[in-house]
């Protein structure tokens, strides 16, 4: 927290030190935190001003839309935050940085687990159709993020079905982890999540041929010790009985 | 239609030919086929009553918590509707008998378009922790009804996580697939689909014995021309030059 740039605000009492973005930006950052750990509707007015150290009316000053207005605040805040998991530097294999993306991202769900649940499982009185945007929007973001490791620039219906899908499946998975009091170390929650990224990947490849040309590429930069290799030697003794599937006249 | 079983009562008018719970039937069958195509806040209660042949104060008089009554007992009988699409029988193999499945599921999805988005996509006023509720009973009986066909009385957490994220892969290409009006013919949908079930499947057995076994069984029942030998054969020239990938010492 810096103090305000100006000494007759300064001295004008504590509330003054802050500056107009300061205050607000330590307001959403207090909802927030509240937010995360407790359901929408457990959270009042005076909670986020005790917890800021400030009082109601300031609260109200900065947020005339009151509790509702607080709370899509603070949603947009954690939807930038959570957009930024998915920001990765492109080099390397793609699992690996699809790795360190999901690692970002469930240490965001852990910290904000409470909210996380309340947000995505629905039926809180603080969703409405703006709140539904935001999470979309964050869903659509991490999508165009992972297209871009793919190294697509136009992706066909497909392929884009087959990331917003898995996008899907790293939703309900977090939800079911902390549904499940987080029992599963994140890390192998990551690595399941990262062989169904895998999975979804080359089934999709099999029907589709700008999708085969993103597996292939991604492939590549695979190495044997990474996880594609671990999965693929995972799987062998699996399907070691259904070689004779591969021959359509087998019959 | 039949008329009831009380002479005295049918001469009474129009409203007493039904039996109450015919009646009733009759209300939510008539707001289920409005929910289905409007948005929760494009049906009024009127609009009910003049689709159901039926008069407001006779509405009330079935529901007398208006709209959000109606709307969630259209939304249950939905439901039932739903969860009837994953009971098949149990022989033949495991994709045949969920391509079964798929196909009466997309046909609901298809018949019931703009409810199904309103419900899923929230955000809706008529959203509530109930309509959530029943939502998550439908998902919670469909993966029953896969872990049934899987012979599995006791899924372990992985084999639970891989069926209800299969089912969240399910209900997320539905309403892409409504979100880009059908444009992919629903049996095409429904290949997709079932690859990505076997692909979940078999990449979730390469690190859990339970979901191995399951995967070795259903591949004995698969013929070389169904849905997997189908998968298979798309899947081997994506995969032609990671054959190196499988020995971890080759770095």
């Amino acid at each position: 927290m810096t103090t305000g740039s100006a000494p007759a605000a300064a001295r004008r009492g504590a509330y003054r030190r802050l500056s107009v973005e300061e205050r607000r930006a330590q307001l959403i950052s207090a909802a927030l935190a509240l937010f995360a750990r407790r359901a929408p509707e457990d959270v009042s007015l005076d909670d986020v001003a005790a917890a800021a150290g400030a009082s109601r009316p300031l609260v109200y000053r900065y947020f005339p839309g009151g509790k509702q207005q607080l709370y899509e605040a603070a949603l947009r805040s954690a939807a930038h935050e959570l957009e930024r998991c998915f920001v990765e530097e492109r080099t390397g294999p793609l699992t690996q940085r699809m790795s360190h993306a999901l690692d970002r991202y469930l240490a965001f769900v852990d910290s904000h687990d409470t909210g996380f649940s309340a947000l995505l499982q629905g039926g809180s009185v603080a969703e409405t159709s703006r709140t539904g945007a935001i999470v979309d929007e964050v869903r659509r973001a991490a999508a165009d993020q992972i297209l871009l490791h793919m190294q697509v620039a136009e992706p066909g219906p497909r392929l884009r079905m087959m990331v917003r899908t898995w996008i899907s499946v790293v939703e309900a998975a977090s939800l079911i982890w902390l549904d499940e009091q987080k029992q599963l170390p994140a890390a192998e929650l990551r690595d399941w999540l990262l062989d169904q990224l895998v999975a979804m990947l080359t089934a999709t490849a099999a029907s589709d041929e700008q999708t085969a040309r993103v597996a292939r590429t991604a492939l590549l930069l695979e190495e044997p010790g990474g996880p594609v290799g671990t999965l693929a030697r995972g799987v062998m003794p699996v399907l070691a009985d259904a070689a004779r599937l591969l021959d359509p006249e087998s019959e």
